[in-house]
């Protein structure tokens, strides 16, 4: 399993990613999840993938060499829709050239991902991208979509990201949200992989992973804890 | 789906169900899923149900009927124990009867319950009950139960209902884990039916219902909501 959230506000946008894959409870590894392509100026692109590992990566190394070679790619095009589209493409060529042989082993192709950023000329957007290759984009309704295991952090979000959410307030609330998310699924660990992006700044500032024992989150995990422990107690008593 | 949950604490018992069924979103209807079998001084029993509802009716109603006729049954047993393997006993008994029926469907026989309560002389126990009739109890590392749709709601719950919460506080956090639970997921919704147990009263004095509209719901959740918002905004400013 996998956790990752992108969450766009009026102030910005927010990814983050775990870094735990595995197959089985006896076999886990480390890997990084978030994938950023960003030109200071021009482009910033963040992709966070979930599902196989060897059908992410190779995506993204698809992605890659295309961009090397002959327009379109991901720096020539002038729309996230566009972006979200090659992710799309990508995605079905490598699952053409896998997905046959996955299923002699009773697999199927399996990578999905939240794509957002921010191309010169156009507003900030944040997409996910179905296994299938078909793709939602956020909107004011729902500004924040999230991949693999998202039932146990999900409250947490609807409580601290509507898109008047301060970038600064919101981001406290992801982080949260993966802290109750690890708690309850072993599938879903450190570090975690955390960007946030100001609109329309059209470059990375804000980029940070948080480890086993990392001060800052054990401190805002410690203080939400004993936050919310209070919040119990002020709430108006039962009447029976 | 559903939602239930049972909680254990120094204090007492908590028990907590939602009311809906559905077979496909076109068809969805309200059944308590709380059933409780209590003598004052004696003994207080709560069952909870999830499953398929044509199975667990049949379960409880077949505890009814045992409970006429020769012991053992539920108000002639000595401890929580006995009480979990009639309930396991009744599971086994109408899978027997309904199961291949059931089959010719493509369905399985489909009912678990969680199960608490006290009888005089023994300590407050805590069950959940599986499909297949074996159960676990709950202990000090694990204090609470769910059943149905349980992930939405968790994190609320371990933030707020270590066996050593008071009563009071750890009904409070799990009226706000059915309103997380009922905001992601439409198979789950009120009314709510709360039940506390106050350990070795041997009688039931604390039993609600909560509706659409409650005021008092409606007033603890917009105060969780709140309340939350202002622990984000205290949370240590990160550190890029």
């Amino acid at each position: 399993m996998t956790y990752c959230v992108g969450v766009k506000l009026d102030e910005g946008l927010i990814f983050a990613s775990d870094s735990r894959t595995h197959a089985g409870v006896d076999n886990y590894s480390k890997f990084c999840k978030m994938t950023v392509f960003d030109r200071a100026g021009d482009r910033v692109l963040v992709l966070l993938s979930s599902g196989g590992l060897a059908a992410t990566q190779t995506v993204i190394t698809l992605l890659r060499r295309r961009a090397a070679g002959e327009a379109p790619h991901i720096w020539s095009v002038d729309s996230m829709c566009d972006v979200a589209n090659l992710v799309s493409d990508a995605m079905r060529d490598i699952e053409r050239r896998d997905g046959p042989f996955l299923e002699t082993g009773g697999l199927k192709f399996n990578a999905s991902f939240i794509l957002g950023g921010q191309i010169a000329g156009e507003e900030m957007r944040l997409f996910r991208i179905y296994a299938e290759g078909n793709f939602i984009e956020a909107g004011t309704d729902t500004n924040f979509l999230q991949t693999g295991e998202a039932k146990y952090g999900k409250p947490i979000l609807d409580l601290g990201v509507g898109s008047g959410a301060t970038l600064e307030d919101a981001t406290k609330c992801v982080l949260v949200s993966f802290d109750s998310t690890m708690l309850s699924n072993l599938s879903v660990g450190m570090p975690i992989d955390l960007l946030c992006y100001v609109r329309d700044s059209l470059r990375v500032t804000m980029k940070r992973r948080f480890g086993e024992g990392d001060v800052y989150f054990d401190a805002l995990t410690r203080q939400w804890l004993e936050g919310t422990r209070k919040v119990f107690r002020a709430l108006p008593p039962l009447e029976w």
